[in-house]
């Protein structure tokens, strides 16, 4: 053999082949399913065994946490967690004031007594059983019981096994739906109330990069934060209290230094939100055709009224700059929705997928159930998807916080009248805390004229539909119809800013509790105007709820059909997120972004450097650019990029393996990909290596990324993830958080 | 061995290792330099013996093509060339009228009857001979002949060498100093003025991307265009005429289907303009601290101007367009200039170097006499910059157009006085055509009203400066100084354009050939004031010769020392760029473009139908989109791209050989990347295989590669070709060009 064959031979034994394996990192497995994934686990280099890796209570899953919205882990044992800083943004802030910056100068508690209570919002899940309810939720339902009734019926079985498991305070339970309600889980977490801030970045590394580099890669990002939880002497949850003791959990991650390399398998854990893998593809196209496109023309409207009911007025501007950031955001996924359909023609996917299943379902009798449901699935979403575009400007024009509050509060007092137990939810006594939290929040984050110039623009959108689209409740309350004018409406919106007491944070709360009677007597015209809209706004929710009943009937048929379909071909499925504890296997590895542009895995300290301006969002602090130009690595400089060689590019037409260039990319790693399958709530998950050692924090997921939620496309899709050699060298050599270090356990 | 080792063990025996074999692609080499790279060309992978490519009367040296300011090759053996779009740009636009829409429609001669008259201005020269003459121009020198007087007598001996070499009309010759005057040689080309336009792709295609995809890669553009030459009957050089016949060259290249692979060896050849790599670390100093900020500002400036005076006049605009666009690209160059400083450190880079320098200087008392040199050169350098500020202002000042013209045009009645041997270059009897051209040409590119807001602008700057740098002819003239007011400024400048006659082209042309006498005694406020600023304008060149008569003597002896230097080290030394025919070995090789993202060396037509947006500048054509999307690749589809395997990535930390990613990206190539050292002129350069095959054309070179006129950084330095397989398959599957593609020899 000459060289090139030798070569050749090599790598052909090493799994280099024209086809290639099929890697498909997809899947946001529940726990329990990856008894089945063994083979997968080794295949991509995971070294725990599978079935130790699917038990809650063993290493590394009792080691996960859940934040309620983000995800985390403990890596000490005095109860140490570790999750991305915006996930525990709301921590820092709360602890931030114009004298002590935390936010801009980041924090670090000198030792224990310097914790900070992070807020009464602040909760840490861990996640102790996960039990089968399915019987429990719908086993025992009528056969004939469907639509609305089915879809209460259901309610008030999940209602009864989340009280019953909620006995215990220390406990918050769920019971949530599984392949869209074939399945049901009871989900037990214990509760963690007094969580405090120990350690987190200037906000300037923390959110480097900022809004720009949002979903974006390259990334240079120190998105990580630490917290502490705390108990009761007990050892039981507790609010907050000086007395408390640090949570000591079953077990925490070990760290690992020396971090990852490309190829390495890893372990994704942690409570991604919502996806919509089993859709069909007549829902693609409606969100594409219809859906998408609706709401980005109302963010662009809401931005456009904010912006200019704002102009010159500073502090309206700080009270919605949290709304216009999480618009902009929702923006930016849009457009990357819209992008990323052009560039995988996941409707295409879908239709054919669906095909293979019809022809599957045709070629055995006892398979016509799996037919019918598809086909009644799919004249089902007809109508779901009339009824979404009928009540989507209605939702928007009473939306306005105002007249969602006034709403919201009716609701309240009319709900009160029934025994705790029926009341729907988000109304029950469990959520009164939050209730009025929200209240009064909302002071901090609206202004009258602001919220008054939103509802006039979502009204004006409201009467531009068709009449059939129209609420005659609304109508008839604000006396509008198709042939008001813009002056007109101008003058009724006016008149109830003018006369409402409920832009006063106290007035709202004090409706907590009044009988619908005293709202019934009420003057104030949004609360008259709640009174007025109740009856529509039930006939609505009837409506949905009808729907989601018929849902609930139908699409867990189809789910069974798409099960079915991959047991016969031997693969499991996964469920759609929803909230609940799932793990993810992946590797490192970058991706082709475009023609003629590869993204490498990992990013370094020199490219954070390289990408300083001294202006926002770019600025990397004093602190770490003398460390960098000092050459204070520490342990985490990386010189054996020397060996690093590309032999063949992606995207190159036809290649041999050739001579590997020497290279000068040496430095501290900063931020790393993976094909691991992720979404919102995965953020702050523990990265982990083959041993499940904690080698990073996953924070977010490339632009190209964004279509996942409805197809996982392996070869483009990555998530981005904080290397934890950059968490580790910030803390040891530019803020010298010792005492952490002591209490984690780092291993080689 | 396991796997692992075993692919180890071969990529090692590849040459893959840690240190790797240092690459260096750098150099534009003269072809009697090429026989000792024998070993360079072994290791790139060229076949052809380097002695062959060396020699100009061979193939392939003999079929490559100058047109001036860009290169180009012969194709066929019916004297056909194939160029840039934009090198042929004027031969497009020359033929391309309301009606025929040539520019945007693009053009296909149905037979040679059809080819277009490129314009007078087109010509193609073939470099036949080249000879050393340096002893004939510096040989004889008086040592004691210094400054000015030196300068003068090496432009005689260079303007007599010239004088008898084209006492034969059908060449044009060239006398040029290499190695800043170390040796000079004496170019001989033959001068083909009968050119005609062939075949033209769409602008669309042909300049695809526009200025936005202007130095920027992933790039997709068909830079593009056939021409041919002609001659008369008896096969010499001739002036356009229905009578002419094909040149027949005395070779033409052969194209290779096939193209070229990720790491093939290839050759560019051409005419690269002008580079300053043996510039001292001072002279970057000076460039990047104070040349090259100043002339961003005046550039701006410029814009600035232009845009203002030309507001809603869509005439002016269009006559300033080309100027712009100019000033729009050199913007970029100096914009890339300045951030490629950023990313490599080149006055450092350089000082080392001098500093190694020093160092072997020092080993040897022998040596005393380079290190004398580096330091006279220092020194001289300082006065050199000096000068540069102090006339840069002035210059500007007179440059507005019809000052401008007026100076040139006294110029050539005062040189007029002198025998033509005598007269400086520009003003010799030869250069008259162009002279005259240059007046009538302006008339397309100027207006008075926007030349005379630019002098305004211009002399604004000019009196902001030091008195010293201030020149007493022009104050006097105008009867300015720093005092002078802006609105006094306004009504000087005002009056000349009231009351000359310049602005006509007749008028302008006119003045050719009229005794100084004439000018002396006419009453035009800018002839008066280009005799007024004679003598300060002959002051100032007489300075500037003294400086080049200095540098002349003293910069040369430097690079002696640099080549001494190097040949110590057994390493050959290019000179720098100088419009003459060179040729550089290179890879098709990506780059490292940033922390986490990797330039791949092929884009795709796949690529080009995702950056179609419909809109200018990106947009392909129908007959491409509609080709695309019925997969008609002809021979030119690759679906070798499965093989395509990334082992490990550039700026990874620590890589190991993994198993290969199946790839969809399977299509026409369409530009690709090579590690070629090129510049300016180097457009339209022939990048052969090999085998000296036609692989492609050199057309523009990458964003991060701009620093590379003053430093070769071979790891990121990239030049970008139009892949000859998108010519081709153009040519084949959209525009049917058959009777081109016949006249070529098409290998595999």
């Amino acid at each position: 053999m000459n060289k090139k064959q030798l070569v050749a031979a090599a790598l052909a034994i090493a799994g280099v082949s024209v086809a290639g394996p099929s890697l498909a990192d997809e899947g946001q497995w529940q726990p329990h399913q990856l008894k089945q994934l063994q083979a997968e686990f080794d295949r991509v280099g995971i070294e725990l065994p599978a079935a130790q890796v699917a038990d809650l209570n063993q290493y590394p899953l009792n080691a996960v946490v859940g934040l309620g919205y983000c995800s985390a882990s403990f890596v000490s044992p005095k109860g140490l967690v570790v999750t991305n800083h915006h996930c525990a943004y709301g921590a820092i802030q709360n602890n931030s004031t114009p004298e002590n910056k935390l936010i801009d100068k980041g924090f670090l508690a000198g030792s224990m007594a310097e914790e900070l209570p992070a807020g009464p919002q602040e909760r840490l899940y861990i996640t102790e059983q996960v039990d089968d309810v399915t019987k429990q939720v719908i086993g025992d339902l009528p056969a004939d019981l469907h639509g609305k009734a089915r879809y209460e019926a259901i309610q008030a079985n999940r209602k009864a096994l989340i009280s019953e498991c909620e006995s215990d305070p220390n406990y918050r339970c769920s019971v949530r739906a599984f392949h869209h309600g074939l399945e049901y889980f009871l989900i037990k977490q214990l509760m963690i109330k007094d969580v405090r801030l120990v350690y987190a970045p200037a906000e300037a590394l923390g959110n480097f990069g900022g809004d720009i580099d949002n979903f974006e890669y390259p990334r240079h990002t120190a998105d990580f934060t630490f917290v502490r939880g705390y108990v009761g002497k007990d050892g039981k949850p507790a609010e907050y209290s000086e007395d408390n003791v640090p949570y000591e959990p079953a077990s925490f991650l070990k760290v690992n230094k020396r971090g990852v390399r490309l190829g390495d398998g890893v372990l994704v854990a942690g409570y991604p939100g919502r996806t919509s893998r089993y859709k069909l593809a007549d829902e693609v196209n409606f969100a594409a055709d219809w859906y998408y496109p609706t709401l980005l023309n109302t963010y662009y409207m809401t931005l456009d009224t904010i912006a200019a009911a704002s102009e010159g007025n500073e502090a309206a501007q700080v009270k919605y700059a949290s709304r216009v950031k999480s618009t902009n955001n929702r923006l930016k996924k849009l457009q990357g929705l819209q992008d990323g359909f052009k560039v995988t023609d996941i409707p295409s996917i879908k239709a054919a997928q669906e095909q293979a299943y019809l022809d599957w379902f045709a070629q055995s009798d006892d398979r016509k159930a799996y037919a019918d449901a598809y086909q009644a699935l799919k004249a089902l979403l007809v109508e779901a998807h009339a009824q979404q575009q009928k009540h989507f400007y209605y939702n928007y024009a009473t939306r306005a916080d105002l007249l969602d509050t006034a709403i919201r509060l009716y609701r309240l007092a009319k709900e009160n009248e029934k025994p705790n137990a029926d009341r729907v939810m988000g109304y029950q006594e469990r959520d009164l805390p939050m209730f009025k939290a929200r209240l009064e929040r909302l002071q901090k984050k609206f202004t009258p004229e602001v919220d008054q110039a939103l509802w006039l623009s979502y009204l004006g959108k409201y009467l531009e539909q068709a009449a059939a689209a129209q609420v005659p409740a609304l109508n008839k309350a604000l006396g509008i119809s198709a042939t008001t004018t813009d002056e007109e409406l101008k003058a009724i919106v006016a008149d109830f800013y003018a006369n409402t007491q409920l832009a006063d944070a106290q007035a709202r709360v004090s409706w907590i509790g009044k009988s619908a009677k005293a709202f019934e007597a009420s003057n104030d015209p949004f609360i008259k105007l709640a009174v007025a809209l109740f009856d529509a706004n039930m006939a609505q929710e009837s409506d949905e709820k009808e729907m989601a009943g018929r849902l609930a009937e139908v699409r867990p048929q189809y789910m069974q059909a798409v099960i079915a379909f991959n047991t016969a071909k031997g693969k499991p499925v996964y469920p759609d997120a929803n909230s609940t504890l799932r793990v993810s296997y992946a590797q490192v590895d970058g991706y082709p972004a475009a023609d003629g542009v590869y993204k490498t895995p990992f990013t370094s300290l020199r490219g954070l450097v390289a990408k300083h301006t001294g202006e926002k969002p770019f600025i990397a602090t004093d602190k770490v650019l003398m460390a960098h130009q000092n050459k204070t690595f520490g342990d985490y400089y990386r010189d054996d990029l020397g060996q690093a060689a590309i032999t063949c590019s992606l995207f190159s037409f036809g290649c041999e393996p050739q001579a590997a260039r020497p290279l000068e990319v040496d430095s501290v790693p900063v931020n790393f990909l993976s094909s691991a399958d992720t979404t919102g709530g995965n953020s702050g998950s523990p990265v982990m290596n083959g041993k499940g050692e904690l080698v990073g924090l996953n924070f977010d997921s490339t632009y190209e990324s964004i279509t996942k939620d409805w197809y996982f496309n392996g070869k483009i899709t990555r998530a981005i993830h904080v290397d934890i050699r950059y968490v580790l060298w910030l803390m040891e050599e530019v803020d010298n958080a010792d005492y952490l270090l002591e209490e984690m356990t780092l291993v080689e």
